[in-house]
């Protein structure tokens, strides 16, 4: 058996505090000082990961069922899971191994790659609003509206008075979603680029691996610095009280899947959920089933 | 360990035979004498269940993975698993158990209820093929295009005249979406009328159940006579050889969530899969990477 995460009273056992109290974007952080190779609050070992690993998953799972349960009775809340990272980062696996936990019945699962010229013909944020999560889901965003102050940026896709423009934006959509019942959990996934090396190579040596390789990601790991200072204005402009940044280092899968589903769970708890109640006359029902 | 499901040359070890000709529908198969507590074709017991299940999800996740990848790729192959089934049947169970165990980056989940007032103002597929899966997917629908020859004759929501049509025009349907690559596993799930009297019961005793309870259930129970016969109807008419029917008896729930995983496996391993070659000069990306 897996060591218990939390203690009787609800206190991370192998976290020194609440993960996200580590993992929050803090005003004056640097993007070049994030150690990728880290595991900040975290006082197990990559040898305690697996169980620790499946024991939350079902506290997520339980959690992610109660939230949509909700929704039948009209609760109208749900949860937003935004993943952003430069390729290898793990955004991938973060889907297959902590969403994968979930109930598919309750999970909106998006990917946003170059737009296609439908989407080009709308605002960037009509393909964005096409994939909400509706009332109880978690809605996932593989890649989100940030990659319109990020590749955009990066490679004057539009002028800078046009992307210039787009934090404020995304701060006053993501308000909009937050007033209307969604917490958004907001994620930057950092890898070093030794380890970007590493995790592509292994792409282009294994054939159950090629599928994930694209020769692009050898031109986007050549703007890097310019990628850096995109996430910088991202982290410094659109981490907001009501939908924060999270910085997670990357090098260590493990500890990044382990660090996202301590994060999905602490949204989940946060909204202080509980079986809805039947809206229904119990008594009556039963009567009804004990005749029919 | 689980006893592997198959033995080196691919037969089923706890299966008699391959599944699906235990449970594909044939002419003159009457709904009226099935046996939704049967375990066809099942050589072991449940005690054999969970490390079987655990084992063959695994084997799916596999498969879809590689679906998934292919379609990268230019393969524009798709499954679409369709589940229909009265209530308590356990349509929920198989998309949390079952279809829960694959990536949810390539599964497209849909469920169909009562149709909204957007849905009801166009053609009754309109809302079907707005959730077909895309290439390398697999979409599940929960109820589904079916619902039209089946809630909607059984309580004459349109004449027979109309519902009389539907028949031909879903095979017509759905031998446009082979024609198209997709590749539709349909599975029409049986619970006895005890077993659901019991499943009922257990939705009204505990509270993290009532939320699947829904006072409606107990009319549709009333009126199984008429749905065994629109059943019946649906089965003779739109089993066909490039779309067959599946029966699934549902009162074990572990037998029916085998069998599925099982109808999933084939249909996958029936798309002779394989990961998706390189589609660059592997030799000229190890070298730009080594530079980088």
């Amino acid at each position: 058996m897996a060591k218990a995460a939390f203690d009787a009273s609800d206190t991370p056992t192998l976290w020194t505090h609440e993960p996200h109290s580590h993992l929050e974007f803090q005003p004056g952080d640097e993007v070049g000082d994030i150690k990728a190779n880290a595991t900040p609050g975290f006082k197990g070992s990559k040898s305690d990961a697996p169980d620790l690993q499946d024991e939350r998953n079902e506290r997520f799972a339980e959690l992610q069922e109660m939230l949509y349960a909700r929704s039948r009775s009209g609760d109208t809340r749900k949860i937003l899971l935004v993943l952003q990272g430069m390729d290898t980062a793990g955004k991938g696996g973060i889907v297959k191994h902590v969403v994968g936990a979930g109930n598919p019945q309750g999970i909106r699962y998006a990917s946003f790659g170059k737009p296609t010229d439908e989407e080009q013909a709308h605002h960037y944020l009509w393909r964005i609003r096409n994939a909400l999560p509706p009332a109880g889901h978690l809605g996932v965003f593989d890649r989100s509206h940030y990659e319109d102050v990020l590749i955009v940026r990066v490679r004057d896709l539009v002028p800078p008075e046009v992307w210039g423009e787009r934090y404020d934006e995304i701060n006053a959509f993501e308000k909009e979603l937050v007033d209307d019942g969604t917490t958004i959990v907001k994620v930057a996934m950092f890898v070093s680029l030794d380890e970007q090396k590493e995790r592509l190579a292994k792409r282009l040596k294994r054939p159950d691996k090629y599928w994930k390789y694209n020769p692009g990601d050898i031109d986007e790991r050549e703007l890097w610095p310019k990628y850096q200072q995109a996430y910088q204005a991202v982290l410094d402009k659109t981490s907001t009280e009501y939908a924060p940044w999270h910085v997670i280092p990357c090098d260590r899968k493990w500890y990044s899947r382990l660090a996202v589903t301590e994060l999905l769970i602490e949204a989940l708890e946060g909204l202080d959920l509980s079986w809805p109640p039947a809206d229904f006359d119990i008594k009556a029902e039963k009567k009804r089933l004990d005749s029919v």
